[in-house]
């Protein structure tokens, strides 16, 4: 579902954006051009541009300057979902076919070489060179969290502190960032881009755990993909973490393959519940949920505040 | 070989640049430091940083506004070669395994998704506008490039304008965007830099030709792979377009696939030897080798002109 609903006065420049997206992934290759769209279509939600907004709210919201900034960094994600779905051999997003699935891991790549070779045209049109080193940063820093994942498959004997990193890197920085940017779009000073930057962190963090959560506790129909599909790839997440303080639970979870079937799953993600993970889960995510709206009360008054808080609170509650 | 013997001037900066690249691709994560270091030094030449350094000779010549361009070129280059090799299926690159064959083709995408991202970051250190420009359109060309070849892979009915427009964004582009960026980081007036992209485009076409004549008349032991590869990977390069104007020499061409076997293969080269297609790709190359020569004559004089039309004819003579 999109947050369209959330901010109706943003419906013209969010269309301008997803026009603009439309056309920076179009390719003069079929292959190319078939696969992007593809993508773009399972991409979701466009949280990136909609934070990336609404932060230029606290400062000088103008659009021309603004909507490189929402560009380029939805491409960086976009382009960083379709390497994520062949590292983790995913046949299914949202409900919809990968680009690995459909063609194959070649096509994959490239298609996100170019989605992201095009983001990187549309930072070229943001003159502020604090941006840009923003910009970059985060696109190590994205590429290092899709590393440390690789790294981390399987690896049943991580730490919180491993899984809190990993989830940094790979979700909530960018959001962070995304906040940032847009504030240092709308030329506001430090305090207030410094602000949106932690706004955004938190946010990322209990987002990305909720996602976790959703992975075992949502029915396939509402996932487009079965239930308990992370731990099925090997990527341990926060509930896994928690249950597996459970000697009995560790050792099933222990023996999770990529052939492990659907019975064998719902027979662990129930014992997997059943330990108070998700409970557990949960609270964390709640916990960066409160910061998150401890910081924007700290923030000045603007028309972004409110929507933004209802971002906040639809992240704590959503269901899929 | 390495050019180092040309440009005994520049050795403490190349040594400086090549110190600077090891650090520049080495990660925490052991997989990703060992891969890209592989990769580096199966990287060759050097010839897009040696480009740099001798084109900023035209200018002010200032090492510490030069390196991040010559780094950030180097490691586009060496990312593009590692997605390169995932798409060609290639085992070997100038005698050493690939990463694809060392590990897979997963751990090369994400190894090249690093040494882009860390290009990236050098990028961020670069503070002209024109100079990002220019970096981020060769990226896009350079994808698109890499686009092109996937699409006209066993595609025997392509044309000489495919071929060229294929290795200009896949090879000529890049050098000459070196020798731009090295003049404009030596900060000439235009008319220079815009030369010296000219130089290093027709340097590139000639060095691509040359490359491709050499896939089919070196031996295996100085290609470090098996004669007439490329041609067994669908990459229809000049020797072969020339040779399938003669039908029955066409006719063979287009019953090759990856399983052709070495005698097969033996027996191609040989027919298209003698269609005279490999005298007629080294008329080309030097073409474009003499454009490049008189491109460089109406250069001002510069301690960078004597090296700049030595490594030029190195270049049209070189035999692997």
């Amino acid at each position: 579902m999109k947050l369209t609903w959330l901010y109706r006065s943003f419906k013209t420049d969010l269309d301008l954006i997803e026009q603009e997206l439309e056309r920076a992934v179009s390719s003069n290759s079929e292959l190319v051009n078939n696969a992007s769209h593809q993508l773009l279509k399972a991409g979701g939600k466009r949280i990136r541009p909609v934070f990336v907004l609404l932060s230029a709210k606290f400062g000088e919201y103008r659009i021309d300057r603004i909507k490189n900034i929402a560009l380029a960094l939805e491409l960086i994600h976009t382009a960083s979902l379709v390497h994520d779905d062949v590292i983790d051999e995913a046949d299914m997003r949202r409900g919809l076919p990968t680009i690995n699935y459909l063609w194959d891991d070649r096509v994959a790549m490239y298609t996100g070489d170019y989605i992201l070779a095009r983001s990187l045209e549309y930072m070229t049109n943001i003159t502020d060179p604090l941006a840009h080193k923003v910009l970059s940063r985060a696109i190590v820093e994205l590429v290092t969290g899709e590393i440390d994942q690789i790294k981390d498959k399987y690896r049943f004997d991580q730490t919180l502190r491993d899984y809190l990193r990993r989830i940094k890197r790979k979700t909530a920085l960018l959001i962070a960032v995304s906040c940032e940017l847009g504030a240092i779009a709308g030329q506001t000073p430090p305090d207030i881009y410094k602000r949106l930057y932690k706004f955004g962190y938190f946010i990322g963090m209990s987002y990305q755990i909720t996602d976790d959560i959703l992975d075992f506790v949502s029915t396939e129909e509402e996932l487009g993909k079965p239930a308990g599909d992370d731990l099925r790839q090997g990527n341990i997440t926060l509930p896994a973490l928690y249950a597996m303080r459970y000697p009995l639970v560790k050792a099933e979870i222990e023996k999770v393959n990529r052939d492990t079937g659907k019975d064998v799953m719902s027979k662990i993600i129930q014992q997997i519940i059943e330990t108070g993970a998700i409970e557990q889960s949960h609270q964390l995510s709640r916990r960066y949920l409160d910061k998150a709206l401890a910081v924007l009360e700290e923030l000045p008054d603007s028309r972004a505040k409110k929507p933004l808080k209802e971002i906040a609170n639809y992240i704590g509650k959503r269901k899929y």
